[in-house]
This record gives C-alpha cells, structure tokens and sequence, in this order.
C-alpha cells in the first residue's frame, strides 16, 4: 500500500529507472502544486475539525514507506502539538482481537493505495472505538479513505515506479501542513509557515540538480550492506532511504536512529559498511556530532546528507540549510537519486523491483 | 543502558563468551526465582497501585534490547488491557524541548541499567506532565528508578556479558506479570495464569538443552547478512534476535515484521540471505504462513524458531507449544545460543563486543 502508482508500471511506456527518474523529478513542481489554495484548502478543513474536537493523544498507523511519513507525524505531533504520538500495530486488532479504547485518540492511517487491508480493519476498529479517524491517502476513493470519518488526499498523481518516491514527500509535506494547521486552530498556517513552504520548490529543484549521489552510486556499487542514521526529524529519512535502498538495489540497509546505533549495532560498523548520516542544522543533527565522533573511530566510511560538511567523513550530498522540520522535505532527494543510480549500476529495474507489487495486502 | 552487567566484565573471570553462555544459561533458574513470592508481590503491588489509576493510554520509553522488552509490553497491553500504547522517543523531549500533556498516561521507563540520560530526563518531564511513571530496571537506586514514581525491579542478578541475555528475558517476564496484575486488578495473577508460568523454567530449560542453534552457526559462518521475522508477540523476538546477532557477530542483521517484510524488504531475500522466522502457535503465527510462502518463492533459506517444522524450510529451532503471550520467553533462547555460538565461530568476544560498554549514555 505504501508503494506505487494505481496501475503500476504501465507496459511499454517505462522500463529501467525511466518512471522512477520521471516520479523523482517531478517533486519540486508537485510541491509548489500542493501549497496552492485547492490542496492547501482541503487540508486546513480537515485540520480545523481535528482541532476543534481536541483529541489528547495521535495513534498513527501504516506500513512500509507510508509508515516512515506517519513517523514524521509523530514527532510533528509531539513537538508541535504536545500531544504524544504513537505508532500503532494493526495486528493488535486484526490478529488478536484487541479493543482499543480510542475514546480520546486521533487515529491517523497513511497509505499511499488506500487498500492494505489490515489498515482498513484498524480505522474500522478505531472509529466504532470512539476515536476520530483520519485517512492520508492518494486514492480519495479507497476503501481506507471511506471508513475514515475524515479523509485527506495527498494529491501526488499517478506514480510511475513501484518503488515509492514522490508519493512519500507528497504524504509528508501534507502531514506538516495537517499537524501545522491543528496548531493553529483554524487549520490556516500562519504568514511565517507559509513563507518557509513557499521556497519549497525552488529549495528541492536546486537540490535534485546536483550530480553527487548519481555519482556516488560508482563507490557502493559492490557493497552489500549499509548503515543508514539519524535523529529525531532526521530519523524517519534514515529509515526510508534504508527501505528504498532495499527495494531497488537489494542491499541490506539497516537504518537506526543515532541513540540507538550506540546501543549496540554500533559493534557492526567498520570500513567496510557504508553510513549514510543525515545531520541537518538543529538539535537533531547536534546530537550526532557523538554517533558522528564514535564512527571515526571505527573508521566507518560515513556519507553525510545535510548542509555542512564534516571533517572526516567520505563526502556530502549537499541540501540547503533549512530548519530540522522541514529539512525531511528535502534530505530524502539526494537519497532517492541515489537509490535510482545504484539500482541501474547494478543491473536492476527499479520501476519492478523483483517480488514486489504496487499494493501490499496484508492482515 | 539495555546491555550488561554493573561493572562489566571482570578481568581474569570471564573470557570469549563464558560469561555469556553462564548468563544465557541461568535464565530456567531465574524464572523460577522471579515467579516465587518476594518478586511476585513487588510486582503485584506495582500493579495494583497502576489499576487503581486507571491510565487512559500507555507510554513506553526504552532503548536497543530494552527497548525490544517494551515493545512486548505494547502488544500485551494493546491486547490483554485494552489500552492504546506507544513507544515514544525520548529525542522529542530532550532534543526538541516538547512538553507533552501525558495527564491520562501511564509512562513505563525500561532500562537494564536505569542510567541512560535521555530517559531519566524523559521520565522526569513526564511527571511534571502528569503522568503515572514507572522505571522497570536491573537497579533499584538507579537514576531512572529515583525519578519515576514507582520502581519495578526485575531482578536478573549481575549480568556477566555486556550482550544481554538474562536481563532481556527477566524484563520480558516482569513485564508480563505487571500488566497481567493490572488486567486482574488487584495485582494478584490469576490461577491460570500462575500455573502457566510455573511450567517456564522447566520448559526454558529443556529449550536451553538441545544442541541445535549451536550446530547451527556452522552454517552461517560467513552469512554477512541475515533476515528476522515475526508477527505480533513474536516480533520482538525477531527485533531482539538480529540486535544479539549484530552485538556479537557483526553481521548485518534486519529485522521486519512479517507484515512489514512483504512492504518492500521482502525484494532483498534469496538464496544467499537466511532467515529466521518466529512461527508460534496462535494468530501470529497462523499470518505467517503467507510469508513464508513468499519467501519460498524467492528461494530464501529458512530457519524456523517454533514448535512445528514447516515444509520446505532448511531447520528447526524447536521450543515447546505454549500461548503466543508467553512464547516469547522461550523463543529468544535458542536465538541466544545461536548469536554465541556464531560470535565464538568467528573468533569473537560476545562478552565484549568492540566499540561496546555496559551504559549506553545518549540524550
């Protein structure tokens, strides 16, 4: 469900990375689409009447790439709104009969499909719980968006690949402009807000235009495994670029958050595992200076995404300075490029990854 | 924070993995110890005091194996309680200065050592937020057990390795008659329940008995990448198996829900790539079977953790048929034995895995 367009890949239009190159590229044109009135608009609705029904705490619930934009939610919901954000397991419900006292939750589902099943039987479940449910989804008409009482559309358009890729920024910057909106209490994003989303486009155009991450895809090449890493806003980056480095390239990609790779699976690192390290300007990417400073000396050869260089570290893919919560807009670009390069280095279509299909059906 | 012993390992006392195999070994020993009166009734009374607050949802904090001992508690309390829970992140707190309203939250700090910093901070701020807050750790004078109001010891005893292996499973035992306390209401278990953890330690130490994980490194001498999967209790298990493995074999080791798995990673399984699938008896279980036909398709090398061999797979890690609630307390062991085993076929220390130590102090 978190992958892919409606009817995948269509035969003979695409083939070798060509959907996901075009799926990647139109990022920045859907960005300046979606801070337009029409979406903009939809989504202040739907925040305005969270806001006004006061939930005390987030229940997020999703899968795959769609489960790291609800983690981005949770720490917008918890940072933003104060409220704490959990990250709920739909087996609970649909394997072993859980009932959930949702009375005072908000239950947010993300699927880019709309069709996973075991997320349809989880709002089902939340909304005779007593919850207010909310679906995030590019299909306004899937079964996920019509057992919500409320759904938004990310308004992404059809994707081309069935590696996910604009799908997910789509369901991130509509959850920022979701969480923002409850903020403000009417939905309406304040002059400030709108300012930082108004440069969006030309920040992620000007991103996408370095060559970096193609080229580095030559130095992993032969590599067959690789540490993705970040914190806090950053961490939900780390993770996708792990799964999307999966889906296309069939690498194994293991994503920690910082704290956590110091809590034991730093014993893996060594020269010859790559780190992709996103260290953005702010406290998330502060707090890596240590994870950053115990790789050095397991000599780990470290990439880092963010805008600053870092002594001792292989190279940079370069995305402008922005604050931490809106930088996964923008650090998961140069990730995605990457992904597209290794996967053709490799021989691979990663607009059909082997074993995978556009809607994932699970209970 | 989630690893070892207090003082580490102790020069001239253990070496290459003694201390590990004696710590992996007392757990039946310890089971029997933590289901006789004196832990029961600190638990019990620990759960009483939490039913009579009557939390609307429930809050987990913890890292790395830790961590892993509260996502088991999550499930039982989604389950068994009713009650929405969530692992949060300490970083939105002690990084991002959130000020989260936990007034209708239980907020349980599990951590082996009860000296991690981000957790005694998040700990402390709940409390000013209102929170019910309980510490769950190795150490009753420990800093998190000071800052939350109530203080639940697991009692495991000094743990030689810094891999941990008895304090895993004495946090998963713990936590299990905690919340079972608070399901009856007074703390009391139930006779039901009583009698099925009496029958833990001889089953865990027939589990311990067969040979099979340790013949079974052999074959994984030079895997540099592994799978682990599971669903619903189970899942833990898989999270907590390829942390022991990367801790002690630095090989890379993922771990998916089953769900999960079929959202993208499942591109990355062939051949060359084994998996060890948790496949209890019970629901979880059950939802595996599509699973394991996926990765049938792909070839994949299989090892089953489980009661019953499934067709098709390379071998079994048998454990005896037990409810899936409880699986978990035996299901780790044969994983231990295999992450030791693995660790000594390589040459490694588990007992002092590089770049390790005992307290793990992140913010």
């Amino acid at each position: 469900m978190s992958r892919g367009g409606d009817g995948g890949t269509e035969s003979g239009t695409v083939n070798s990375g060509a959907g996901m190159a075009v799926d990647i590229q139109e990022q920045p044109d859907m960005y300046a689409r979606l801070i337009e009135p029409e979406h903009a608009k939809q989504v202040a609705s739907a925040a305005a009447w969270i806001a006004a029904r006061r939930p005390r705490h987030v229940v997020l619930t999703a899968r795959g790439t769609s489960g790291h934009a609800a983690l981005y939610a949770a720490y917008l919901t918890e940072i933003r709104l104060g409220l704490p954000a959990g990250m709920a397991s739909p087996s609970t419900v649909t394997l072993f009969d859980a009932h959930l006292d949702l009375s005072e939750a908000l239950v947010i589902g993300v699927s880019q499909s709309g069709r996973s099943l075991d997320l349809v039987e989880m709002m089902s479940s939340a909304r005779k719980q007593g919850a207010l449910t909310v679906a995030v989804t590019n299909h306004p008409d899937s079964p996920l968006a019509e057992t919500a009482e409320l759904s938004v559309d990310i308004g992404a358009g059809r994707e081309r690949a069935v590696a996910a890729t604009k799908t997910y920024t789509a369901q991130l910057l509509t959850l920022l402009m979701l969480i923002e909106g409850v903020r403000a209490g009417n939905g309406v994003l304040p002059a400030e807000e709108r300012a930082a989303l108004a440069v969006l486009p030309e920040l992620a155009a000007l991103t996408l235009a370095d060559s970096t991450a193609t080229e580095l895809a030559q130095r992993y090449r032969f590599a067959d495994r690789l540490v993705t890493t970040g914190r806090g806003y950053a961490y939900p980056t780390a993770r996708e670029a792990a799964l999307k480095l999966m889906e296309t390239s069939y690498l194994a990609a293991l994503a920690f958050s910082g704290a956590d790779l110091l809590h034991g699976p730093l014993a893996m690192a060594d020269p010859d595992v790559p780190v992709l390290a996103v260290v953005g300007e702010g406290p998330g990417g502060e707090s890596m200076r240590e994870v950053l400073a115990k790789l050095g000396e397991r000599r780990a050869d470290v990439v880092v995404v963010g805008p600053h260089p870092v002594a001792g570290t292989t190279a940079l893919l370069r995305v402008p300075a922005l604050d931490e919560r809106y930088a996964p807009l923008l650090d998961i670009l140069p990730l995605q490029q990457l992904a597209l390069a290794l996967a053709l280095s490799r021989g691979e279509n990663p607009d059909l990854p082997r074993g995978l299909s556009k809607v994932t059906s699970t209970r």
